[in-house]
């Protein structure tokens, strides 16, 4: 007789209908409803009750209930319920938070009553926090990356799966682990960004941190890894043909996935809009099954980007008709479909009969589906209340945690000195004009739940300028529009400001916003968003030069996802921030750092090309890639070699960033040594603050390999960690690296050399910012 | 018994030492000598008599004999030769032809006359013409691409040819095959374009025009076909790594490969200094082995490209020696090596012993060089005479070919009916200003044997306009530098002699010339030149708007081999020529069709960029790079979906050219048909010349195919014709299509599919000028 898990023991107390705990199938309900049962149990036992329209109606969802103003077609739901329902969501991230929860948790307790009562399970995107009004805004995923700190991550992550499960989200769309070498591509700011190491362990902490068991065993919120594969260089176009080549997909883009499956077991999985050597990934079989199933072992649920399904016929034109298109990829491995707002390709499934393989497929999707909802808990725990719900969004703890990894995103490009102000001790002796068109807003991300006119949470820098500083000592000129080119008055007024207050602060950037917000028509960045031209929109370069020449001290600050190209112009700077997209928080936390209470420590988890057209850019370039192969790493001629001249490594490259203080490494050790009974290298560094104020380094260790079968990049990154330190004081670091872990993928398999290996350490991925020491592998 | 071949008794008369004529082997010579054998006989018998050791000398070679000013180095050309003697070349293609030769016939009548007497192949670049001064200075081949005509082209090459025979050379190492579509890449001017159709059209032209039979049977020139593979967007470098996935490589790299090897059978093919999913060509079995062998039957010599088997272990450092790198690149499938003026990797292989795969690979590769050393009757032909090539080089037929081709190659991008000139039949009246850096010289090409100092033979558009208008109606100011950004000062004078003489021409682009060239510091295009900006170097873009600001009507003509990013400050100019490179008439030319004399007629190779980073931007993109997918083929979106905003198809789109008469075409049919037994569709149009005077129009056909089961382009080009036209006059033009050529490869195999077809036909390969046709295959 099987034993009750603590599971359901804890349960009882928390259902009363169930009158007495005996083994499973003998509590007098159906095996599916018995929580003395285990998932699977539960699993076999309804699947076993649904006909060929019930599993059908799995693989569907209803993913935008809601439009504008909370508004709800209830004859349009109906009918997407009726052939689509596995899964919904909120639909338009515009919308206030409770009203939305209340209308929502109707719906699912319809659902719940109705038929066998399979509970819907609610999906959401979950980019930069909650996808509805009234939650924390966090920092973009790229510039959470920019942090270089993993726990903090954590806790950011931590504070979203709360407020995700407070509304009552159970599975997210995220990670994002492509990792991106195109800047041109708009949705840079929703990554980890150019590293394939960085993305795995930013993409690790974001899974493991969802997927945590709650008291009852249930997970309490699933992840989906993401967009399974996507982010090479291919125009920067959103839906862009990817390359293959089994090396270059080994190497460049699975890693991450590759970590995350073995480490995580994420619930899910979504195949990219792309296609992959001109196969399309949602019918990509050889992708989804030969490399995802049987080589990197991936057992959760397979999805479809948001329509793409019904791409394969209307826009890569392999299929003829949306069934045609369902039954292509089901076949291919895919068994989830997310098609919000319209109708479902695999809905018409339920007319196919008699094709065995199919009916395999989709009862399989279906048990993978049904299987997970029973381990969130959707058949047995309550509905999220509303008076939760109040308690958790917007809870101390995650503002908080948005407010420090905030702080810690911000990175300092260039910095004359003038940084940080030395006013910052006699409040009113600064007066500051400041100018640019993001001055007066937050730049959210576009799959960010706020609003540029909303003024209820979060300071624009214009805002925490003046609560610092006093209204009557900041001068606001917005000098020129966001993209607008015809109107130049503004930046004689700008300039004059400048003149008068005798300090600059000039903000400006890229516009990423929801297509529901105000100044969508703005909009230059985030996804969809191609940017051929790296330079700012509109007349911000012409607003920025004015001032420049102006001669007024000048601090730059950057706003949105993406790279920037900084010309000589811009450069002239007194210094320069780039803030990425960094939440409700970015303009305390750029002026915490202006007046010297926050140090920054942030770095470029991307690489800033230094013309457009001047990339691939990314650090980790292979020896081909060397522009000709008569130079070296930084720079390749004087003249035109390359028009315009300009050197292979940029200066501002990945891992660089600067801080109000000094670090000095010493010379760094690399010994053998053992992990687990396997060889390894130790490599310890001793890093000193040898600056005037406590600050945060981080210590990045890369390394590349003599000779190998196959052409390798220069440097790749293995570890990083970040440690803050008082002045004078003096911190160890370690890293201990399996051998086994120093290889590559070729051909599919793993390959480990004998040989010389070389270690690099240093505070960037810059040949000057790096020591070297060989070890041998024998 | 053998009968003699015509080959041999015709080959009697030259020799007189074979005294009789007997059947192979009754001679009284050693097999090998007898020209009464068939060359395989006579190889089989050379080979048996060659040691180790002068095997593989035979793979290497020594192809930098002089430096400048015909200097040899003798002591050096002596050791090189104890090591690597299979092969020589000139070397600096900056010397004059004529000491050249007599030095070059030297050194291979010595050889000949020492120990088995294996006569050295003079083996040659080929680009614009023979790699020597004194010949013609043909086109570059992107310049004779735009021509879209192949017969022409076809007696440039036959041009080519002759000089190259004059001189010695019976290998060229040319067609280049390269599908380009990235327009940073410096090399796009030695390529026929981004389009696989026309590079297989115009690269089999070149192959079967060189590899002709002379009247002994005798291969006239050996062709080789490169670069396998390369081309496609990797950042414009020059030995950049490029992408696997066979859909890709198949589809849109191999196309001229698989052409040229079935319907000419081309001696040789050089492998690209690229790796392929990261394993370098020299050394990658399967794209030598697998592919190019197996699957393509290519019978012909694999070589390496310049120094590539030595960078396996200096760049790639995917082997430790240079003798590793020769092991490993002989065993993939390398069986010659180029190695300028530098030691060879695979001289190394004579101290390898006891590796019978290894030996078997080398005594195959020599066959392979002996055999075609036969062929070329390198063994049997006397050398070329001095007074043989002061007949040949520079033949009137030649400069006729030269000028024609010119002619027709250069593209007329816009014209607001500036062009042509009224005055052209009033000598006198026509006023002109000259201006930019480029109206002094011509700009060659780098692979081309001229000089810009050199004056003796081409005019500069500033000569030809001199002489066709007087010295005295031509104000020449070059206003700017090619690349220096300095000087300013020549700007004023340069808008002063605009309007001074009331029409400017300004002739401005990109330099690409020999390393040796005086103007080489200046240089911005060509091999190893990589535009990140592919706008104009220096001040050239400021020196044309300072002319199109003075209201001075402007012609703009555009050299290099290259594309260009034409502002909206450049679209104002009142026309456009773009040159390419288009040899030493190019000055001439552009006068013909400034004055109407000539009626432009090129076609633009490859698709102008809107946008620095606004690529790819080949007109045969995939559905998935549109963009988002909710755009159509000729624009997208208003504002910011792409930064700055910009249509998809760019108006200067492969196919596109200008002419001074109109061209209208009826409606077209499309036909079942049938050739050889096969199906096929028969496309005819009636094309009628609808203006004031004679004219050429490129007639294109494209088509594509509704369902596929891969991604397939959007439409790809499959026949064209230039037709010329009198004023009034209509020509039908017809092509018969077999169905079986309009498939496309997956997984390494033709696929046909029935279903829908659409035929587009037009005079580019914009939708605009396109009328389209839907056919079905059965």
């Amino acid at each position: 007789m099987k034993l009750l898990s603590p599971v359901a023991v804890s349960l009882l107390a928390v259902f009363p209908h169930v009158s007495s705990v005996k083994a499973c199938g003998n509590n007098g309900v159906d095996i599916y409803k018995d929580i003395t049962c285990s998932s699977t149990q539960r699993t076999e036992d309804l699947l076993s009750r649904m006909s060929w329209t019930d599993k059908v109606k799995q693989l569907g969802g209803i993913r935008q209930i809601l439009g504008e103003d909370v508004s709800f077609n209830k004859t349009k739901f109906e009918i997407f319920n009726e052939a689509q329902n596995g899964n919904i969501g909120y639909g338009n991230q515009f919308n206030p938070a409770l009203p939305a929860l209340t209308l929502v948790n109707e719906l699912r307790e319809n659902q719940s009553a109705s038929g066998l009562g399979i509970p819907y399970v609610l999906v959401s995107d979950s980019i930069n926090g909650i996808y509805l009004f009234n939650g924390t805004l966090f920092p973009s995923t790229l510039a959470m990356a920019s942090s270089f700190n993993v726990p903090l991550y954590g806790s950011a992550i931590t504070s979203i799966r709360e407020e995700c499960r407070a509304i009552g989200i159970n599975w997210v769309l995220s990670p994002e682990l492509d990792v991106v070498t195109d800047p041109r591509y708009g949705r840079v700011g929703e990554t980890y960004g150019e590293d394939p190491y960085l993305n795995g362990e930013f993409g690790l902490k974001y899974v493991q941190t969802m997927q945590e068991k709650d008291e009852n065993g249930f997970m309490k919120v699933a992840a989906t890894i993401k967009h399974f594969v996507y982010g090479w260089e291919t125009g920067g176009v959103n839906t862009a043909h990817q390359y293959g080549g089994l090396n270059h997909i080994y190497n460049d883009m699975l890693p991450p996935y590759i970590k995350i499956i073995n480490e995580a077991n994420p619930a899910s999985l979504m195949a990219s809009y792309a296609s992959v050597d001109r196969v399309p990934m949602s019918a990509n079989k050889f992708m989804l099954q030969r490399v995802l199933r049987d080589d990197l072992g991936f057992e959760g649920i397979i999805m479809s980007d948001a329509g793409a399904l019904v791409d394969l016929s209307t826009e890569f034109k392999i299929a003829s008709t949306s069934q045609d298109a369902a039954i292509l990829a089901v076949k291919a491995g895919m068994q989830m479909e997310l098609s919000p707002g319209v109708s479902s390709a695999t809905q018409t499934l339920v007319n196919v009969t008699g094709d065995s393989e199919l009916t395999a497929l989709v009862s399989n999707a279906t048990r993978q589906i049904i299987e997970l909802k029973f381990n969130l808990g959707l058949f047995d725990l309550p509905l999220p209340s509303i008076s939760n719900a109040l308690k958790i969004l917007r809870a101390p703890a995650h503002l908080e945690a948005a407010r420090n990894i905030s702080r810690e995103s911000i990175v300092l490009l260039q910095n004359d000195g003038t940084l940080p102000l030395k006013q910052n001790k006699t409040k009113t002796s600064l007066k500051v004009a400041v100018l640019g068109p993001y001055a007066s807003i937050i730049d959210p991300g576009s799959y960010a739940a706020h609003s540029t006119s909303d003024k209820t949470h979060g300071n624009s820098l214009l805002q925490s300028l003046q609560t610092k500083f006093g209204s009557e000592n900041i001068l606001h000129e917005p000098g020129v529009d966001f993209l607008d080119r015809t109107n130049t008055t503004g930046i004689s007024q700008a300039v004059s400001a400048a003149k008068s207050a005798g300090l600059a602060i000039v903000n400006i950037g890229s516009l990423s916003v929801y297509s529901s917000d105000p100044l969508d028509d703005k909009r230059t960045d985030g996804e969809m968003y191609t940017h051929a031209d790296l330079g700012f929109p509109g007349l911000q370069q012409e607003l920025l030069d004015a001032v420049l020449d102006s001669g007024v001290p000048t601090i730059l600050v950057l706003s949105g996802g993406q790279a920037f190209v900084l010309n000589n112009s811009t450069l002239r700077a007194n210094a320069i921030l780039h803030t990425f997209l960094a939440g409700e928080y970015t303009g305390d936390s750029v002026v915490e750092i202006l007046i010297g209470k926050v140090n920054p420590s942030g770095k470029l988890p991307i690489s800033l090309p230094q013309a457009n057209g001047a990339f691939p850019v990314a650090y980790n370039w292979l020896p081909s890639d060397n522009h000709g192969g008569n130079f070296g790493d930084e720079i390749y001629g004087s003249s035109a070699w390359q028009f315009p001249a300009i050197p292979i490594t940029p200066p501002m490259a990945f891992g660089f960033g600067l801080s109000y203080t000094g670090f000095n490494m010493t010379e760094f050790q690399a010994e053998e040594s053992e992990i687990k009974s396997e060889k390894a290298f130790k490599v310890s560094i001793d890093v000193t603050n040898v600056g005037d104020v406590t600050g945060k380094e981080v210590v990045q260790l890369y390394f590349s390999q003599e000779w190998s079968t196959i052409e390798l990049p220069l440097k790749r990154l293995i570890r990083f960690e970040k440690v803050e330190l008082r002045p004078g004081q003096t911190k160890t670091v370690t890293f201990v690296i399996p051998q086994k872990e120093m290889g590559y993928y070729v051909n599919m398999e793993w390959m480990m050399e004998k040989g010389d290996y070389t270690f690099y350490i240093g505070s960037s991925s810059k040949s000057v910012d790096l020591q070297e020491r060989t070890v041998t592998i024998t």
